[in-house]
């Protein structure tokens, strides 16, 4: 189906960049001996998931239960769920396990260990849980010289219900780079945290079999990932202005575009808008920190997402998107019903809004692919 | 059921506040005189829609097909699609009106207009047109007094297959609004340039049946509608931060929140992590213009909506909300696994990551109401 079939807006995938960007993560993993689990809060397609780990071990990385059961139904079984568990939540996932998941969940909670090694269920579910790190990102996870860390471990490796599978770290931090130079510092960072950390379980002589880290920038510019058994990143698959903008990926790896219509040439206020707002963009605007020119998207040409003359997305209402423009010159050449793109700033946060992908190969919308949102 | 066995994140509807809006926005245009046409981009749903037309003359606007599709389907006939109107759009609206819809479309383009009566077709649709003017917000809209006005109207009333149905105007600019007064003085420009356009159509012999206008703010504080036959406002079935901030509802008018768990506790930075992050909050932080220190959220006990110390989500991930604690006593009282509801800054963008809402009525959910997302 050509472009304009396709009613807008639209999110569309490019095919081709989409495996460029397997195809040079899968490369970069494998020079590090270092398995990929593609994290898929960004994707949260099967079709994209089944790409994503073809030649990999297999395993995933998700943010919801929603996607756990979903990538489950789908044939994924080896599911890393990356967000702190709830107690109220292990029903859900003594259910995926008794389904076939080979699930693993985390934890930076003595308390929450303590009350899933207390779990009084019937089931006889054995959960592998990871500790979380914090590799110095500052969101999630204990310290891993503190206390609590050695307490949760001990409680996993002695609890008949629990299996200690190992630590993990996300240095998310890394977004916050503004050269390759600090991304390679946070990188090795993170690095030299996690693997402290499962050197510091294996001391105590407890098992570690699994030492997960990883966020986009840091596994594109890690120099050395020694001791690392696995990486998570999620966003490499498509990237976005923000990627873009830190030097994580470069303008070919832009696989994630919003197709939009011109709805309105407003002649005195001198903008064009847009039927892309605030629900088809998201209202992230990540790529500011660097770039606050992007404004909420940056406006290409619908075929070649080739920049349109430094056009971009001022400002947005629920179903407008206001782009101001230079010279009245600019109405002529982009009359209403003509076809943009529009880069987002975070790709993640700009999928969400839809419940599907228009995938485009060689200048055709050539499938659906569907995605799994909520929780 | 109780709030605790709620899956979170989930969308609280508080039907009592829900009932609140509803009754005092039907009681503020009755006294006016005024047909309340409620904007469902913010509710999407069938159910909601229900309650805010009853008693009323019927009407409703929307901000998708997609919703006028659902609307359609759940039993509402009278629709104006309230988005300028795309040419590559009008065989889905002929599809609507041979379905049995009574729609009604907008635009503010002359070439829009004469592509309308161009249209070649084989079915009969007659095209419903109101023009939308600027009456001061800048977003879209000719403006009132200038030649494309009358030029797209004599096209609609000359045109075999269009009508003209009227004039129609947003004062978005009402959210700019710092005090009541400034409300009601733009209110007043929305209502003297609407009726203005009205007026100078019928001076030339033309038709103006409709005269449409209406944002939440100007709706809930206009002082005189003389001439306006129907408001539009749409955020306040639910009401968020951001109306509240601009003195555009009080407290106990916030119908809408979403129900979160803490999931962790970050002792050595201070804060906690609830499972809302940007997806379950969104990223629109509307309600800073008066208000930066709401963040992406207000953070309330779960049962009495009560602020809980001033507690807001600084900073949001995908799936993790981050609520600094100015002391540690905060950890105590909110242990891993508590309940919270947050008030968000602009509920249309928030509700739209949700499927459905989870209605509320004396202290239990008691229903679930769908939503119609996407285009």
């Amino acid at each position: 189906m050509p472009f304009k079939n396709i009613m807008t807006p639209a999110l569309i995938l490019d095919r081709a960049a989409l495996q460029r960007n397997l195809d040079a993560m899968h490369l970069r993993m494998k020079s590090h001996g270092v398995a990929l689990r593609p994290h898929l809060k960004t994707a949260k397609s099967a079709e994209i998931a089944k790409y994503a780990v073809a030649g990999q071990a297999g395993g995933i990385t998700v943010s919801t239960l929603a996607e756990a059961e979903y990538f489950l139904d789908h044939g994924f079984r080896d599911i890393l769920y990356a967000v702190g568990i709830l107690p109220a939540r292990l029903d859900r996932v003594a259910a995926l396990a008794k389904a076939g998941a080979d699930i693993k969940i985390i934890t930076d909670s003595v308390e929450t260990a303590r009350q899933i090694s207390e779990r009084n269920s019937s089931d006889s579910t054995i959960f592998q849980l990871l500790i979380e790190i914090d590799s110095g990102e500052g969101r999630a996870g204990v310290l891993p010289d503190g206390p609590e860390f050695m307490e949760i471990a001990k409680i996993a490796d002695t609890a008949p219900n629990m299996a200690l599978a190992g630590v993990l770290t996300h240095a998310g931090h890394s977004y916050n780079a503004r050269t390759i130079e600090e991304i390679r510092a946070v990188a090795e960072q993170e690095r030299s945290k996690i693997t402290g950390a499962a050197q510091r379980l294996r001391d105590a002589g407890l098992p570690c079999p699994i030492v997960s880290a990883g966020s986009t920038p840091t596994a594109v510019h890690a120099q050395n990932l020694e001791g690392v058994t696995e990486m998570r990143p999620g966003v490499f698959v498509f990237n976005d202005l923000k990627q873009l903008s830190i030097g994580a990926c470069a303008r070919e790896n832009l696989a994630l575009s919003v197709l939009a219509s011109v709805i309105g040439h407003n002649r005195h206020k001198g903008h064009i808008l847009l039927d892309t707002g605030a629900l088809a963009l998201s209202k992230d605007i990540s790529a500011h920190d660097e770039h606050p020119e992007v404004g909420y998207g940056e406006v290409c040409d619908a075929e070649s997402l080739e920049s349109l003359n430094g056009l971009f997305v001022a400002a947005v209402s629920q179903e407008h998107g206001i782009v101001p423009v230079g010279d009245d010159t600019v109405f002529d050449r982009l009359p209403i019903g003509t076809q943009v793109r529009i880069l987002p700033n975070h790709a993640c946060i700009t999928a969400a809004g839809y419940a599907h992908y228009d995938v485009l190969e060689n200048g055709r919308i050539t499938a659906q692919w569907d995605r799994v949102n909520g929780w």
